[in-house]
């Protein structure tokens, strides 16, 4: 990934006010741990309500969690104002979500002025120890002359 | 789709019962509504705590609900006492998750021994009128010796 | 797939035209069978030069002709002069491609302004009956004001 | 990406034999160029019969040598004897195929008994420069009992 300059000085308050308007993110407990030009990583602390049946993660929390930090390292990169829509996601689950937390990695890959394609990486922590857990392709979508639309 | 025949003929209790130790699913309000060889229905009803900032459906809530219902599909032709995992899973919002609830369809497109191939689709419900919000392409694997690891 | 018009009365042609633009598809020996508003089949006969190493089709041959599909059942909605992109495909190979000859079948599940969803599938025809040894979801761009960029 | 450890030290030759068994790579002249313990690196010369209408390289041959890339790097962490499956893979073209030639770089992100997770990349190279033209994301299967089943 080349160095990515982002228009908005202020993409990381514009990424938190984005973040704090989706209930789901409060409700599972996600929050936004740090945002850079084209970055964006999120956490979620264990709770019994997000579990499968033997004690991991559910794949619909890591999957929402890792489409979030996607499309908000691509929307870091965008305008005030902007909009933001995930086109598309690809996610690999590559072990048990096994942890008393997830993390949760987007970055872009390509910038684009209609598309933005981004990668991520889910990370379980057990003990202190992080195990890669999941591997996402995103595509996201910039909507212009439309606040933000993300999720 | 050709015809496809339940090794297990109590097929129906055996995803119910998997389904029902899934916390998440209980948390965000989802219930299976109709399991058929190879095909799995789940309904999820509106909830604020669900939502991106415009009302509509978290793409998490649609991305959990669509994988689940692709899962069991597949979980649908397994024997008694098999695991079934989400190897990966391929979604493309294609509109405004925007309605009084979603419903997430799963049908298996490939049987197999080890893989099995569905595909998905999420329907929002808004005033008596459905309209895809979403489709879906998955792998789900068979883990033989081991209960149930779904999720 | 709810019944699609297409913009341009012409649209066989339009994709007809564009297809016998692009060298790969001559160079493997595809050919289109057939294009209606929003679908689009092609035929690619068995040639000894396709071939992995235990006779079958190789996924690089299934690939090409399926996001062929894809993108023309797209571009058949589109105007005359608009240009089309892949933007990403997703493929599931579900059987040997061991057969006389393939035929992919791409139809558009969601059009759009900007985007067009659609799903494919690739058949082996071996001794006169058919299997599914391939399916994809895929996205693709209209780009307006550029002639027809496929491929 | 952790360093991964080949089960058969003859992996590059192991790697290379299969390769030249595949028609298809020969006969679109693609080549192996480098092959490292979960890593595989394809060129492929730019030719005339390779093309969209554009004079970019078709999309069905960036997917056939990253497909193949991607699955050489899995194949390369088998043992002898073991055969390999492409189970599926999503492909992102992020910029037209503009090039003289091809790059196409896989590697193993989770490697596994039976099923290996891998990344892919592909450069166009222009005038000595490199661009990113798409990047993949995909699942390969380990047969054992079978020799080589791969493409």
């Amino acid at each position: 990934m080349s160095k990515l300059t982002p228009i908005n000085a202020d993409f990381d308050a514009m990424v938190r006010r984005s973040f704090a308007k989706q209930s789901m993110m409060a409700f599972i407990g996600a929050e936004v741990a740090e945002v850079r030009p084209g970055f964006c990583e999120i956490h979620l602390p264990h709770r019994d309500e997000l579990l499968q049946q033997h004690g991991f993660f559910h794949a619909g929390a890591t999957s929402a969690i890792v489409d979030s930090a996607g499309g908000y390292a691509a929307f870091s990169l965008f305008e005030e104002g902007d909009g933001v829509l995930t086109v598309e996601f690809k996610l690999n689950l590559t072990a048990p979500a096994d942890g008393d937390r997830l993390i949760a990695r987007g970055e872009v890959v390509k910038p684009g002025n209609t598309l933005t394609v981004t990668r991520g990486e889910v990370l379980a922590v057990k003990d202190g120890r992080e195990k890669t857990c999941a591997v996402m392709q995103q595509t996201m979508m910039r909507i212009v002359g439309r606040p933000d639309v993300s999720g």
